[in-house]
């Protein structure tokens, strides 16, 4: 009976052991499940100066976001897109380069590269010209580089948008980056451009108001969106005041008569659509959902136990594991079907409206070539202003329509529709001035037959080129070099 | 010490006591929260013969079933248009009576009702005439009534498509019922049609190896296709052979030189959509992912402990909260929001496309007038007859296009822009007629307008309409009394 009478301490030993013993388990796992915040990398290896604009200073402090913001250098179309190269648009779809006449998108125009290659990009396309000729005024700096706030306090905003794209370079040399979101002490999400405060202030908002979940998509807002150079000074301006649709922005351009260029074929006031990416975003269900552009293009990432945002800003088709399948539980293949679906249908009718702006375009000019009058053409030149404008607003926006395919599809459904009445106006003119129709159109089956169509000196202009690039372009960077110590080469 | 002794007894006794005490519980709550299954309903009160058509024998076994299937009758459009009578679709768009001129459909199209109405609705349009006048086949009874698979079985399924409506009256007199879906044995799904069994069969597919969820949709599917009345015997066939989408069916068309009817204004050869709900669905991401028909139509609802299938089949809309909500955790609001938003794009767009078609009919017809030829008239009638099936194609399905956004919009955009370039060429060859372009259109504003101008004599369509009612259909009633011993009447 003594081993009985003992029993209640061999109970409570056990007892309190094992509540230890689980104490300890407790806090061990609590030990190795730990997710250290973001914040815990705000203990800095050295402080970031206000205005430093070089990456790689910032990337000391914040390796993991570094190394993979450096990897919007592999960006690898081979996954999507069946090739490594960027797509050459004008090759694919020669149409382009017929409604992009008088324009430097007709001269150029290739798929968009990683955040790192900005600086690379522009300085490469036709469209910047070269030493001899420099069409572009300097606002086209405004969304390439986190130089841009810096030289911006020095001078002023309207003065960084005076003057030539030429004019600029050597202030404006290391690629979209750290700076141009990010605080410099804080790590906070900021606005550093301008052009979207004032865009909301017209509104009566203020940025200061937003979430932090907003911020995630607005930091994106500041470059990709619609927007135009007012004025001769050339001011950059979103075209917001009456709202975001395709409709609400045409009918503040026409209110303005603002163009962006005269069409050299018709001779219609055309409107450039830019990639109104966060506008047409916000027209869909993920955005209605309250999905920022972050976290799809930027989802966590977790490494040894830190979770922090992949700065490797990509297609999320790329990486469906930590974008769409946090939130639809489906296999990628079938996501990606799904996509590709939404995308295909919008291709179609795309294709479409592209060919009959094209030929609406060639007509225009045999009309006007046969004697056609201002007051004949007036109707049929607004209706291929508002016919390309819808077209382009839904056609330069990245993601092919994925970001709103209803409403991508509903706006270009209006485009080919204008697009079709212009031609009808046209054939109508077309015969009351005695030319037989249908008329035969020039061949524009190919970029270079189109190019040629358009009357584009392309010898002149990649001579040109290369002449900027071999000169102006290294005395940049050796300038750059001088002003801030260190100049890091991206390209490979 | 001797307390010390006894506590190994009490911890025993502690120990059985609580684990019987939480068995009990755990039978005590399986038995309040059973959910007795459907099938528990199989101890049917009374045996239901084969071939009963009457709904309220089948009611008498499965109360639950029928009493909600009797809501059919209440089918509420005030809760989602603001009115509680049925939309007049010719009076709010009166496009639709030009554009069907020579057609049955310009007389008269009603909001479609519920179920429990089929037999009242389609005696009481004009479409199906009066007692003077019969236009159409028997081939319309098809998809009316739990007493066709029976007439089919007594007289043979071509047999029953031949002759006129007018002919089969007193023999098909109970609405859509049980019997069209059900086993009347096991209460299986069953295919009672046999359209639709063929047109899988000419697939090479087995309807006996689809799986249930499959047949919760393959059951609507028997009457919410694309449909059309092959050869003088008017056959029920479904145009799936080339597949599902607007496109293959249009090109079966094609290919067999099909129509529905001649134009009476524009001389086209008219291809009539009937209401392709389900192939329009099958293009959708519900359907895509597994949903089926029922899902959203007739979800499951519990009452009393017992779980069975809601057979008030009506929009989700009116029952969000048990369609809807089980996948989507969003509020009802927003739900239905997202439903109007879709649906107001695809409406935009084919208002475009009515307005479009109507005009061409008319403008057609003044060519023709004017003494336009077959040859020249020929690929304007193509366009005519392509641009408008697609349209219809979206436009005759239910939801408005919500069943498939994506696809609907793809398919209206090719439709409007077919509708364009119809308007375009008949604007050249009433040009080279020497008529003024544009023409002076006729004013269609309202129905009775529309209805004047395509010459359709309305006083004599409702008084041969009134004097059926009062004859004939009395007399059908009175002949299918005598036959089933009892007839219920829906109508309040």
């Amino acid at each position: 009976m003594s081993d009985n009478g003992k029993n209640p301490w061999i109970y409570r030993s056990v007892f309190i052991i094992a509540t230890v013993a689980v104490f300890l388990l407790g806090l061990f796992l609590s030990s190795i499940l730990e997710r250290k915040s973001e914040t815990y990398s705000l203990q800095m290896v050295k402080p970031i100066p206000d205005g430093e604009a070089r990456n790689e200073v910032w990337g000391a402090n914040f390796p993991r976001e570094y190394e993979t913001y450096m990897k919007t250098l592999d960006t690898d179309f081979a996954s999507n897109h069946g090739g490594a190269k960027m797509i050459d648009y004008l090759e694919k779809y020669p149409e382009l380069v017929v409604m992009w006449a008088g324009y430097g998108f007709s001269k150029d125009y290739n798929q968009g590269r990683g955040h790192a290659y900005a600086i690379e990009d522009i300085r490469n396309t036709l469209r910047t010209g070269g030493n001899e000729v420099s069409p572009m005024p300097a606002t086209c700096w405004t969304c390439k580089s986190p130089d841009v706030p810096r030289v911006m306090e020095e001078i002023g905003v309207a003065e960084f948008y005076e003057g030539k794209w030429i004019d600029k370079g050597h202030d404006v040399v290391n690629p979209i980056g750290c700076q141009d979101c990010h605080d410099n002490e804080t790590m906070a999400l900021k606005i550093s451009r301008p052009a979207l405060v004032e865009a909301f202030e017209r509104q009566g908002k203020d940025m200061s108001q937003f979430s932090r979940n907003e911020m995630r998509s607005l930091v994106c807002a500041q470059c990709h969106v619609e927007y135009y150079f007012k004025g001769d000074g050339k001011y950059l301006t979103f075209p917001w005041d009456k709202g975001f649709s395709a409709d609400a922005m045409e009918e503040y351009y026409d209110e303005m008569e603002f163009k962006d260029w005269t069409h050299k074929l018709s001779k219609t006031p055309m409107l450039k659509a830019q990639h109104p990416d966060y506008e047409l975003f916000m027209t869909g269900i993920h955005a209605k959902r309250g999905v920022s552009c972050a976290d799809c293009h930027m989802p966590y990432k977790t490494e040894g136990g830190v979770k922090f945002t992949d700065h490797h800003i990509q297609s999320p088709l790329n990486n469906i594991e930590n974008s769409c399948q946090v939130c639809h539980r489906e296999n990628a293949r079938t996501l990606i079907q799904d996509v590709y679906d939404r995308q295909d249908r919008l291709e179609e009718l795309r294709r479409l409206t592209e060919k009959a702006l094209a030929a609406a375009h060639l007509e225009a000019k045999m009309a006007w070539d046969n004697g056609a009058t201002e007051e004949e053409m007036k109707p049929v030149l607004t209706l291929i202003r508002h016919a390309q404008w819808r077209w382009d607003w839904v056609a330069a926006a990245n993601g092919l329509g994925f970001h709103a395919p209803v409403e991508a599809l509903r706006v270009i459904g209006t485009s080919l529709d204008k697009a079709g009445k212009a031609r009808k106006e046209i054939a109508l003119i077309l015969v009351k001035l005695g030319v037989d129709y249908p008329v035969k159109l020039p061949d524009i089956s190919t970029k270079e037959k189109a190019q040629a169509v358009i009357g584009l000196d392309m010898d002149f202009l990649n001579k040109d080129k290369q002449d900027f690039l071999k000169t102006t372009a290294v005395e940049w960077d050796k300038k750059a070099k001088e002003r801030q110590g260190t100049l890091m080469e991206y390209s490979k």
